[in-house]
């Protein structure tokens, strides 16, 4: 009988979201609730219904868009980093080096940063995640290193021998290794030193 | 009446070990046996009669002389990685950084390497060990990578002003950034591309 009634219960209501939010405002407070839920509970712990109560949204409009937690997670990473439809362009090698550098570290310093790293650990042995986030996350920002370089090679900024994925992958590998060795922040002019004593002068002609 | 005659049980007596070891391989054992359930259950689950046990020795061995878990643990990575006490020195620059990374590259690929990811995660938030892993373990190896700079730098194959912390840091941190994103094993031609087509341009004089 309990399981019957059970059965036929009109499915609770949705608690409703104060105010009526559409679009990029709603998909930030849910992507903050993201990463509000990996740092409290960590990527095991987070569930779409505590995204939902967290960004004081319905379940349902998480679903919609978001099948798995996953996909939500890796979205909301992706939105918090540089995205690469839009490489900087100051026509100067250093400029831009620097302007993406800084881009990426801003999100390390950021809240995301720390959800980030609670990922990283706790999704290792995760292989389908892990492969999610290398390829949704991970491998398009190595690109737009490489493609500033190569841009720079094309304008005789770099030497063309130095257009390496090795070579694209010095900048972020130090600004993470400082990351993950110090926590944030990460200082604005250790960026800058990365950039002018160590990637400029394996680029000069 | 249970009770009492459990307060009163002799404790059970620790299994013997099959065989008398002494000095080192008793210690190889234990090093081992730390990696095995550092993997198996990680830091957290880590208990020293899971490690004796695993060694097949006693607990009052382990506790005589490493008083916390902590402390086995960091002499067991410490012993992983090559010795501060130990530069390399072939009398060339490429030889002897490339000789280090190469020591540092096979602790990666070794057990020890695998558990070290899994502590680094698992300790993020624990302050007191995560100070002791800074100051055993990853500042001695930091500083072994700025001695051979200084080092070359006094012979005059370094540049100089080549010869910083942050240079130091990129042969390092370019095969750790590679150890995590895609696990062990790390490939010699990783490391010797690091060598040869990013640290060595960087130290030319």
């Amino acid at each position: 009988m309990a399981a019957e009634a059970e059965r036929t219960a009109v499915p609770p209501a949705y608690p409703c979201p104060p105010t009526r939010r559409r679009g990029e405002t709603l998909e930030r407070a849910i992507f903050d609730a993201v990463f509000d839920q990996l740092q409290a509970v960590g990527y095991v712990g987070l569930t779409m219904e505590g995204v939902a109560a967290r960004a004081h949204t319905g379940k349902a409009a998480l679903y919609r868009r978001w099948p798995r937690k996953e996909d939500l997670v890796v979205d909301a990473l992706e939105h918090a980093l540089p995205s690469p439809s839009n490489l900087p362009d100051h026509g100067d090698m250093r400029d831009d080096l620097l302007d993406l550098l800084r881009r990426m570290t801003a999100m390390l310093n950021s809240p995301a940063g720390c959800a980030l790293q609670c990922l990283m650990s706790e999704t290792e042995r995760d292989e389908s995640f892990a492969r999610l986030l290398h390829e949704r996350v991970k491998e398009p920002r190595k690109r737009m290193f490489l493609d500033l370089l190569a841009r720079g090679a094309a304008r005789g900024q770099v030497r063309p021998t130095a257009a390496t994925p090795l070579v694209a992958e010095v900048g972020p590998a130090l600004v993470m290794q400082r990351f993950l060795a110090d926590g944030a922040p990460v200082p604005d002019d250790y960026v800058v030193s990365v950039v002018d004593d160590v990637v400029m002068p394996l680029l000069r002609p």
